[in-house]
């Protein structure tokens, strides 16, 4: 029996934050629509009382979003929970996202606290979060570097004030995975009333780490993922939603799934990039421009010969039409051939070598052979021979 | 005392065979001599039977370069070792790269064989390259895909042929962390002359899992990683030279180094990307240009506060100047105030607040706030008074 992983997309808030990424609220809207479309479980959709604009948005998304819970963030202040709570008003299933630093070096430098305060503070915000709303969700910002055993007494105390979700953030992107495993494997263990609640997995990219640490959480007993369509995030950014989604799907091992129509990935990584003008790499995971491009010529032969020699996953399964293939002076004499069948040209075996040796000049010159190129290669081959 | 991790970088072969990234040989030999300033051990400088471009680069690389060792790739196939020692003849240091299909899959349907006539053609392979050069070093294709068994046999005989590094390559960007720790764990365990040489992890992103893969790797043994500048390299790219050697400097509870000269991550990560046509997205980690900038007003108020609140590393420990901050919509009193302060405004108790308000609505209107919108806000705001 497989497990549900719940999708938490914060795109729109976290990701929404970086600079040059700012949306207006028509696409706002039209964004989290789609990611209802997607089917991603929570949508978080900003930051109620940082700005009138994000006040704006939240109302807005709160009242398009048919199927997902619509999420505001606040600090475990009582003004923040309130504007939240106004902004969440038309939402059908409203949720808050309370919390706060939980790590020595954040209570103590950020708050000038000290632990105890720190989880009266956050008991406080959760119980008044839930005056307003069924589902609060509770950060323990910088959870990553936070004292264990403090994390899971905090952790115990707010599930009792009534958080149905803590989230346990690896703020500044530090952990490695079987850290993170074992960290969230400690909390299993040691808070009594750890099944009142979900745990969440919210990592951060700095190190390279997010996506395996946030399946490394959810393999220790974690439930939710906070993620971004393309990992667009502060830094570093945060977790990829599609490299969550594909390795859940890929790995049935792990017994987990999400309910992320897969098929929409690619198109909505494109309308993100574009609307926050945010260009994706072409060696993203998942979704740039390369990922199911196959160019060397050892590979490509493998491919050709078996596709699933080369790949884990197809590029239909995240909305991509083909595996494209592209000749370089690395591909070989399969590939070449392969590709000129496509486009009309078979070529005899008496004339392959030739042809293929043409072929390495052209590459070795221009790089990236196409089929523009191919065409006008092989009709200088035929000339000549006339 | 912290263990040496050996640095192999392949951007040359492995990232260079990307579709629009072919360098000529002037861009290659410039690389080349960067990446032996950086303190890389080796470098993979192509594969020289696949073209005589590359056979041309291979040789000019192995005249030029002082430290690293050069390596050249081949299959197990005799001219393509032969013609790899040619190219290969002017190196300080020559290793030649060779190896074949471990997994099944590959055995089966690449080279519709078993795996008793694979083991000997890898076998036999080894032992010819032995013949040119000391230093050899063999490549078990998808062993991430292979029976676990027949990968310990495998390396056994390559050990015992004379390989002096077993690269053990996660060709399809398949495994999670843990199971590549286990792997690795597992051959360290039951390959008797193990020690007789350095397991190798060559790991691909296809699910975003290259650096974590990698790391796991050398934790259960491994002391060589095979990667790329930003990460670049077939379909969704090889594991980041830059973030692992990072993640191996900020966790030094792994008690495992590399001889890199990490402030010249960034300069080189920028001449790759130049020289390459492969543009790094803003949230790449440790390189992308958003990697060290903080926008959110609970993000910039805490960073100000404490840098290490925010930051595991700093930017110049990678060649970057400053840790950029960007005004946005989200950015709080505390920072808007700083900013204004490096500018020359210092703006009294009694005008924060109005000038706060004025920021917002320019930041709703035009998303991102550089310091010359804050000059001529400030300049409004003073004459409005006057």
């Amino acid at each position: 029996m497989s497990e549900k992983i719940y999708v938490f997309d914060t795109t729109l808030r976290d990701g929404e934050q970086v600079p040059g990424c700012q949306l207006n609220l028509d696409e706002k809207l039209m964004i989290a629509q789609e990611l209802d479309k997607l089917g991603v479980d929570i949508i978080e959709a900003g930051f109620p009382i940082s700005s009138p604009g994000d006040f704006k948005s939240v109302e807005g998304i709160a009242r398009v979003v048919q199927n997902a819970t619509v999420c505001g963030l606040t600090r475990s202040v009582k003004k923040d929970i309130e504007v939240a709570a106004e902004a969440l008003k038309p939402a059908r299933k409203p949720r808050i996202h309370t919390g706060i630093g939980a790590s020595d070096i954040h209570i103590l430098h950020k708050f000038n606290s000290n632990r105890d305060e720190i989880l009266q503070r956050g008991v406080d915000a959760v119980k008044y979060a839930k005056s307003f709303v069924e589902d609060v969700e509770f950060y323990a910002e910088d959870a990553g570097r936070a004292d264990l055993e403090f994390l899971a007494r905090l952790t115990e105390a707010v599930i009792k004030a009534g958080a149905t979700v803590v989230n346990l953030p690896d703020t500044t992107g530090y952990l490695l995975p079987h850290q993170m495993y074992d960290r969230v494997d400690y909390l299993m263990n040691n808070v009594p009333n750890v099944d009142k609640a979900i745990l969440s997995m919210h990592c951060h990219n700095d190190l390279g780490m997010a996506t395996a640490n946030t399946i490394a959480g959810i393999r220790a007993g974690a439930r939710q993922v906070e993620v971004t369509i393309n990992g667009i995030g502060e830094r570093a950014g945060n977790t990829s939603l599609e490299e969550v989604v594909m390795t859940l799907k890929v790995h049935k091992d792990l017994g987990l799934h999400t309910d992320i129509n897969t098929e929409m990935l690619y198109p909505l990584s494109q309308l993100v990039s574009k609307t926050m003008r945010m260009p994706v790499q072409a060696n993203k995971a998942i979704v740039g421009r390369n990922a199911f491009a196959h160019s060397s010529g050892i590979h490509q032969d493998g491919f050709l010969k078996h596709s699933q020699n080369y790949e884990i996953m197809t590029p239909q399964e995240v909305g991509i039409n083909k595996s494209d293939i592209v000749l370089t002076a690395r591909s070989g004499r399969h590939a070449l051939k392969h590709r000129l069948s496509l486009l009309g040209f078979n070529v005899g075996k008496d004339k392959i070598d030739e042809t293929y040796d043409q072929f390495l000049e052209l590459a070795d010159k221009i790089k990236e052979v196409n089929d523009k190129d191919l065409v006008v290669l092989m009709k200088q081959l035929t000339e000549a021979e006339v």
